[in-house]
């Protein structure tokens, strides 16, 4: 009896040390990520919008640290690495509002859903690989629980011709 | 002590009256809008689904007010302005579903979410600049209320060539 | 009153049966349904989450019995007919992941929404016929609670050049 008490704390314990290791704050830091402030919509619409357990965000784009957009049509102007960057910067806008918006990324239980499009020409067909930079880095930040479902879809026009436009849900604490 | 009530209940009736003041149903009839009645979809869908909170709407395109669709592509047939237009109408549409499927827009919890797709040539990019037309009328009727995440992404096609399709979540009591 | 409680007790037992009735796993080989082993998905994704009583669907694609996929865009490459097999077997694909991630098909309790994204070219406009392909199968397996809030919309480019990708909100038990 005594004997499965302390197997049951000390799981009980490991369980807490492994839930407590993940800093999502401090994950973000480690990786070399840089959060941006995010821009106010300039129209009746706002970042993000809280419904219960569930935070719906708005179509980002992609900024470079200064600031400015990246803009282009894949298959025309863009590669498919320069895709995928434009769709890794678009995550760390999407984490810069969920942090503006919660306080904490630690309060994100779960990358729900991503809607990844991308400004591309009629005969692109590897828009997966372009999302796959905001996946990747979701789930560098979030691990398990930043996979998602999603899709991956081609554009033929996006906003001020920014080269990815993503929405995600997430369920938050 | 005295004092400190007297104000803790005129800033409650205050509140109470300015939560009352608001009458969507009035507002739309002040703002001269008229909504109409929703045609049935033709195929195996229906106009919106609740569950648990959320009322998911189908995606909605412009009716003028004798029932024809506004058709056309931003950047060849038609303007911004006309655009904005259509989107407006759009969201007319919307709010006619929402009350046919609740009853009152008295309802209204929330306006979450708004995905706004244009029918556009390649090359159009204020696809923002259109989706306003919609974003503009839920804030003119439901105020802060209205305010919603929100993606405004251009499509090579949509059905029967309307100008726009919008698609939103709203929050229900 | 005895004759009032026997009309409820069977009006009560006739709705108990039809409850009953309906096997959706059976259904399924009613219609000749085969189901598939879903893929993987090859990156930082999965092809559902589960958030309360929702689940979130990836974008799924048609897939034929052999494992291949339809691919082509509907207006140059595709007829109407052919994509709306497509969007047929994409349901299929749904249905399949819908299974594994629940054990069964009965938990289901309502198809919330589709998002139905056909390739095509700009000119094409019956996205929504292409589209009922999937609406028909899951009103045809889970009768009035396979009725969705629906988008059908044009895209000008999807992954692999696949003729839909269709992602949908299933509530669940």
């Amino acid at each position: 009896m005594k004997y499965l008490l302390t197997i049951t704390t000390v799981l009980f314990l490991t369980s807490f040390a492994i839930a407590q290791k993940v800093d999502y704050d401090k994950k973000v830091e480690e990786l070399g990520i840089k959060l941006i402030t995010p821009t106010k919509p300039m129209a009746n619409y706002v970042k993000a919008v809280r419904t219960g357990n569930l935070l719906f965000l708005s179509g980002h784009g992609p900024s470079r640290p200064d600031g400015t957009s990246i803009t282009g049509k894949v298959g025309q102007d863009m590669t498919i690495e320069e895709g995928y960057d434009a769709a890794r910067q678009t995550a760390i806008s999407l984490l810069s509002t969920i942090k503006a918006e919660l306080g904490s990324l630690n309060k994100v239980k779960r990358v729900v859903k991503v809607l990844g499009m991308v400004n591309c020409t009629p005969d692109f067909t590897d828009q997966p690989k372009v999302i796959n930079g905001c996946s990747d880095l979701l789930v560098a930040v979030f691990g398990e629980k930043g996979k998602h479902a999603r899709s991956a879809v081609g554009m033929n026009a996006l906003p001020s011709n920014i080269t990815v436009e993503i929405e995600i849900i997430v369920e938050v604490e």
